[in-house]
């Protein structure tokens, strides 16, 4: 982090000068931040599929990735799988723990805190009876998801908590799995 | 699929017998059913983070996946990042594809209906005012979420739909997103 020292712009390797143009930007024109993300899925065989990510709408125009991201998932053995990834639900995990700690970085860097390290355990509990169709009181999903940081840095242990606290309030993530999105499904079969 | 000629049990890549002995084996002791998983995160720099996925708990004890996945996240440099992996919410989207295609393939298995293609696009609508804090009115996370399959396989357009939708119905990822679950976050700060 010795950059930080020469260059104020430059902290915890978020460009400030930058985020905040890009902050003013948006101010000026809204509609440049209607974004859409996309994960183009190929099922592979078995409970294995493939995600290709690259192309996503934003600031006006279709952009792409600067490479192409392809991630397998799939379900362990005890699930009746082969392993070829991880399974759905621990994505959803890495998701959460990715977008919280983005939002750390550059929430840190705006308030001038340098963060030395950020380490996060992510962990949801979820009871198979509901996707196995088992009980029908018991939910699909995680019925429970448990995040713990370790946050280090040149602030107090309040402050840090409170950088935190306001990354968990701006996620987008956190706002996915905490609240309701709605989702529509079109099949194209034959 | 010519294996599927040969060994009933083995349809879509499904372990059919398999699937129903695990079925008869948790209706039997449902306290099986009880899994934790769990994503690892650290921290690179900026919106850089990495996630290690290798352990979890499932059928009464801890387990390893076969090998341990790592996965970077990041945000695009339009979004102030440098790129080195997808965003945050892009997992998401794959975590649905991927969720809704195993369970397709289960599904089918189980009704004996024999895929030959599916794909599918998941695309979600962001309004980025939400998380950079320029409009209050307007959420963090996506506002909605399209899916659009294209299934293949020896069974009518209507059947096929209905398996969809039956892998909806079933979907851990579907009732994350679609529904709230509790998420907690300690901070453990120095």
């Amino acid at each position: 982090m010795t950059i930080t020292e020469t260059n104020p712009a430059l902290r915890n390797g978020v460009d400030t000068s930058t985020l905040f143009a890009t902050l003013d930007a948006v101010k000026q024109a809204p509609a440049a931040a209607q974004f859409q993300f996309r994960a183009h899925n190929e099922w592979m065989n078995g409970t294995h599929s493939r995600s290709t990510i690259s192309d996503f709408f934003g600031v006006g125009e279709e952009r792409q990735h600067e490479r192409t991201f392809v991630f397998g998932a799939d379900h362990p053995a005890v699930l009746v799988g082969h392993d070829n990834g991880p399974t759905p639900v621990e994505f959803v995990l890495h998701a959460l723990a990715a977008c919280l700690t983005a939002g750390l970085a550059n929430i840190a860097a705006a308030r001038k805190v340098t963060l030395t390290e950020v380490r996060s355990t992510v962990s949801g509990d979820i009871d198979l009876n509901g996707i196995l169709g088992l009980d029908p009181e018991v939910r699909n999903g995680y019925q429970q998801i448990d995040v713990r940081f370790k946050v280090k840095g040149n602030a107090s242990p309040e402050v840090l908590r409170e950088l935190v606290e306001q990354s968990r309030a701006r996620s987008a993530v956190y706002d996915i799995i905490s609240n309701r999105v709605p989702v529509s499904i079109e099949v194209d079969a034959a």
